[in-house]
């Protein structure tokens, strides 16, 4: 998958793309199936919130099929080559939950921000892609970003160790209220929280600032987020564990496209 | 405001009727202006959350002249006299601060629940009726509604004083999510989120299933919850202050329609 020029020009600006029904229904069942297996397991890369419930999967490309078919796919792999210019890695790799009636919040922050902190990484050459496992609703703990505010760089920011079961360094409320009013537009606010099908994709720059709320609903919001940073931007510290921030900066060689599908089929008729 | 037959049966069938834009700006910057007043007041009427930011303040009607023409407003009370086929009077007033960054959640729940516990409200014909003070927008704490979940009478609930600083009989999540599941259409999910300028109203029925999300947001979400109870109706049990649980059960005499906005003129020119 390729960005056109109005693509590229709108991720620049805006510091976010949107691709609703990116994968199939088939790809995503597939991979929601998948996906619910892995919450279950109880393993060092499955953190959980205070409750209990599932928060977050780490590294479930390093051992399941369908995962790791994903970190290669070529519709998430090639717009970010194309916006870096060079081969990418996967830097990270989250599976996080955003349980039913108890998905805590994520406090406003910069990805880039953890980046450089904790792993060294030295420039902002590395992103979010999601891909929606779950249809997002306005209600179930969309994901809120400030448009533009990826131009500021990287926002001072406190390491909140207290609010939820993860770390994060997250931003002030005076900063986030000034962010949010110089992203208002006429009759429009500063806060955009793209909704859509399961399938849907949304990249968004490391320094975008974001958050989501609880979910308190009976729908989870399952997400898978792929980071890729570009090859020459790898991060130089390791405090983090190798599964929450890899050390293997091999360049990904995308699969085919039709991957992910082609491994459904096998999979079904071999279960028959 | 009276409303035509298709209204009365999207009521009787959905449980709610929505009204942007029923107050004009120039209402609705008045009792903005007043209920911010309000919020900052030190008075026991005035509930704050856990973070000392400001939950919920009680019948401001009672002694704030702007509030009591609310309370009194054909475009609220005319509908549920016509609902009711009654006179009605106020059960009981609220301005909810859902406020920026620290607004916290309303667990699902039941109003009539409430007021029949707490209040030995005979039947469930009161209702709640909001008018946004503040745009509500799908990210700052909007109410969620389970559509048609009024028509099974009163729940089995339990006594939640401890997620919030306000106690309420909240429904379990096995309940929310039998409702929310009957409540789903092809395409839809079981819930609404009605979104909507300042000067919008929702009118609900009092056995309607709702919630809301905290507000994580630099936008604070203030609505007026006006309950207004048949006079017939009236409450038995006093167990709760008489400034939250009214005891006083005269009919309401609607003022005129552009009461509201005669104040606001006549209070300008007076403070120029």
């Amino acid at each position: 998958m390729k960005l056109n020029a109005e693509q590229l020009r709108q991720f620049a600006e805006e510091g976010y793309l949107f691709f609703p029904n990116c994968f199939s229904e088939e790809e995503i069942a597939l991979m929601r199936i998948e996906g619910e297996k892995i919450l279950k397991l109880d393993r060092q890369e499955v953190w959980r919130e205070k409750t209990g419930a599932p928060r977050t999967a780490f590294a479930a490309h390093t051992f399941n099929e369908v995962f790791r078919l994903l970190a290669h796919h070529p519709r998430l792999v090639e717009p970010l080559e194309q916006v870096f210019g060079e081969p990418v890695y996967v830097h990270q790799f989250k599976l996080n939950a955003k349980a039913a009636f108890e998905g805590d919040i994520w406090q406003w922050h910069q990805d880039y921000g953890t980046w450089a902190r904790d792993d060294g990484m030295p420039e902002p050459r590395a992103m979010n892609i999601a891909v929606f496992l779950d249809e997002v609703f306005p209600f179930n703990g969309a994901l809120m970003l400030v448009p533009r505010s990826h131009k500021h760089g990287t926002l001072q920011a406190g390491h909140d160790k207290l609010t939820t079961s993860y770390p994060l360094w997250t931003l002030d409320q005076e900063t986030v209220t000034r962010l949010c009013a110089e992203a208002e537009r006429p009759g429009q606010p500063g806060i955009v929280a793209p909704t859509g099908k399961p399938g849907s994709v949304l990249m968004f720059h490391g320094n975008l600032v974001h958050a989501s709320a609880p979910n308190i609903t009976p729908y989870p919001r399952k997400i898978i987020y792929l980071t890729l940073c570009a090859v020459s931007n790898h991060i130089t510290k390791f405090t983090r564990p190798e599964w929450i921030a890899h050390r293997d900066f091999t360049p990904i060689t995308a699969v085919a496209d039709e991957a992910l599908l082609e491994y459904a089929r096998a999979h079904r008729i071999a279960a028959e």
